[in-house]
């Protein structure tokens, strides 16, 4: 009953919300609640679907929405938790209040586990985000615990592009650098053939994903270490917060909680490299799970007279993640591949 | 693919939302995505906690942005539930919009399962909402399969007092001549004792839960039953919409699924009875894995110095329902109390 008094298993998320389909806050939730924390959400937008269909109703919420929000929590003791995740959040000044929030909850609780996905943009696309994000984003660097950039972002965080397994490792120590002990870089599409090799990865083998933790009381942890695993054909999205969500649920912070077991045939024994096999096992059964509704679906016969619009729009519907009829999958991840230390 | 092609496992919940504790969506949604929904929620509100901590941040969201949030969805062909509840609606004009929704749902799939909780009062405070919510309820009450309205509601929607067993069936005959094959009435609390054991109840023995399914097909399932159950002593708020939406999860639409076994010991065999019995085992089942937590918590030696103010709050934040921990009440409720038929 005492006011703002940490409980490891109470989480709070503050990510968007979309009605239909799975994407922030909805993509992270139900996992959540079934890995067994009690989940709350903060909703930074209630929009009618994810913005990649082209088309959506409601809205963004703006910042002092989202202060009014974190203020009754407040003065009401709310602030009880272990865990937090944070994802895309729609404007710089919105960002600041999320920060101030971090920090807010880090004062009760400064054994927090905070994973901060820095949501700004993709390989592809460039920003999708005000660039007012990023010198936000690099200061709220020093209050997480875990970080989860793509390519795009960890190097815009660092300001050092990835075109190596050099450079790749001198951007996990700028990362480092800015204050976050545990740094997962989500897929790494730039690395010369004959680095990808060294690396024990195969060339056109699928998505690398790279991670490092750097704890000064633990050196035999400090060791990066790669994971690579396939691609699906279909474009999926809401997979990344799906991703980052598992992260931080299957994360064990090592001075409050027993260590989950390391799979057998795992060469890295570190609670994040442990937490990012059973994520990259979950999301890929998820996947699966889905790909098996979506080929039983028909297309419809009128398919080919849509327009552009429609079409996307038709795409976009198709192949929204199945998360409810995936519990299996996330609760008991099944794993195959692996973690292996960088060279 | 195909637009708007209703599927009977998707469900959509549209009520308020909270960031922390559990009503409105915040109730519904991981406990019927426990039990197989794709559940898509739309929030009528955002706000820090429910409103009976008499302190709260964030907002209700207003007519015009659900009015948006609907058409964003059925323009890009996202209705295609098969299922839907609604609850706590924060104004006339919102109400009047989730109101043309349902119909719209319903035009797209006439087998629709609607649940309406007419949210509005209650026996000991009356109002809580604006009183022009009434002629909308009671115009809507025709798209709905199911209602769930408490005493206070069931009467104001009927426009008839329950003081005797007898008055009682005529507000549930007019509940139904308003257009609703199922009738729930969740707490008749004003039965003069012989009444009360003339229904097999016990004076003083719970909470009386009446029910009555018209159905013309089916003439044998027309007779009205109650469920006695045991009222536990704290006061937990949400609960109302935890069984709502456990009521219409357990609910099966015998044109279209095959039906849940009734329990044992069971009397009446209606869907309805059989997702009322299963309903009340599930929510008996969270209080009383609440109440455990509770009674292991420490009230703080400063209680007694509290204002009025602090100590609403803290007793508001001790008795939140644990959800994500009665999972197992959940899924599988232990049926201990009966539905009797009505003399």
């Amino acid at each position: 009953m005492a006011a703002n008094k940490p409980d490891p298993r109470r989480l709070i998320s503050v990510q968007s919300h979309v009605v239909t389909g799975y994407v922030g806050n909805r993509s992270a939730t139900f996992p959540l609640q079934l890995l067994g924390y009690e989940t709350d959400t903060v909703n930074t937008t209630q929009l009618s679907n994810h913005t990649g269909y082209g088309r959506f109703g409601g809205m963004r919420l703006d910042a002092a929405h989202l202060q009014s929000v974190f203020e009754g929590m407040e003065k009401n003791g709310l602030l009880r938790y272990g865990r937090m995740l944070s994802g895309y959040t729609p404007s710089p000044t919105a960002l600041s209040v999320v920060s101030d929030f971090v920090k807010k909850m880090r004062s009760y609780n400064p054994e927090l586990v905070y994973l901060l996905d820095p949501v700004m943009g993709d390989m592809g696309r460039g920003y999708y985000v005000d660039k007012e994000c990023l010198p936000l984003y690099q200061e709220l660097m020093s209050s997480a615990t875990i970080i989860c950039p793509n390519q795009f972002e960890a190097q815009q965080l660092a300001g050092q592009e990835i075109t190596s397994l050099q450079t790749l490792k001198e951007v996990i120590e700028k990362l480092h650098a800015l204050g976050t002990p545990n740094v997962i870089i989500t897929s790494v599409v730039s690395l010369p053939p004959s680095d990808i090799e060294k690396i024990g990865a195969k060339v056109d083998g699928g998505m690398i994903l790279v991670g490092s933790s750097a704890d000064p009381s633990n050196p035999t942890h400090n060791q990066p270490w790669c994971i690579q695993f396939p691609e699906l054909e279909d474009y999926f999205v809401g997979v990344g917060d799906l991703f980052s969500a598992l992260m931080l649920g299957f994360f064990r912070n090592e001075h409050m909680e027993p260590s989950l077991k390391s799979a057998s045939g795992s060469a890295i024994n570190t609670p994040l490299a442990v937490a990012a096999e059973l994520a990259v096992a979950g999301v890929q059964g998820v996947l699966h799970r889905t790909l098996g509704f979506i080929e039983k679906e028909q297309i419809p016969d009128n398919y080919d007279q849509l327009d552009e619009v429609e079409k996307r729009v038709a795409k976009a519907r198709r192949v929204e993640l199945r998360l409810v009829a995936s519990r299996n999958e996330i609760e008991q991840p099944q794993i195959k591949f692996h973690a292996k230390p960088l060279p």
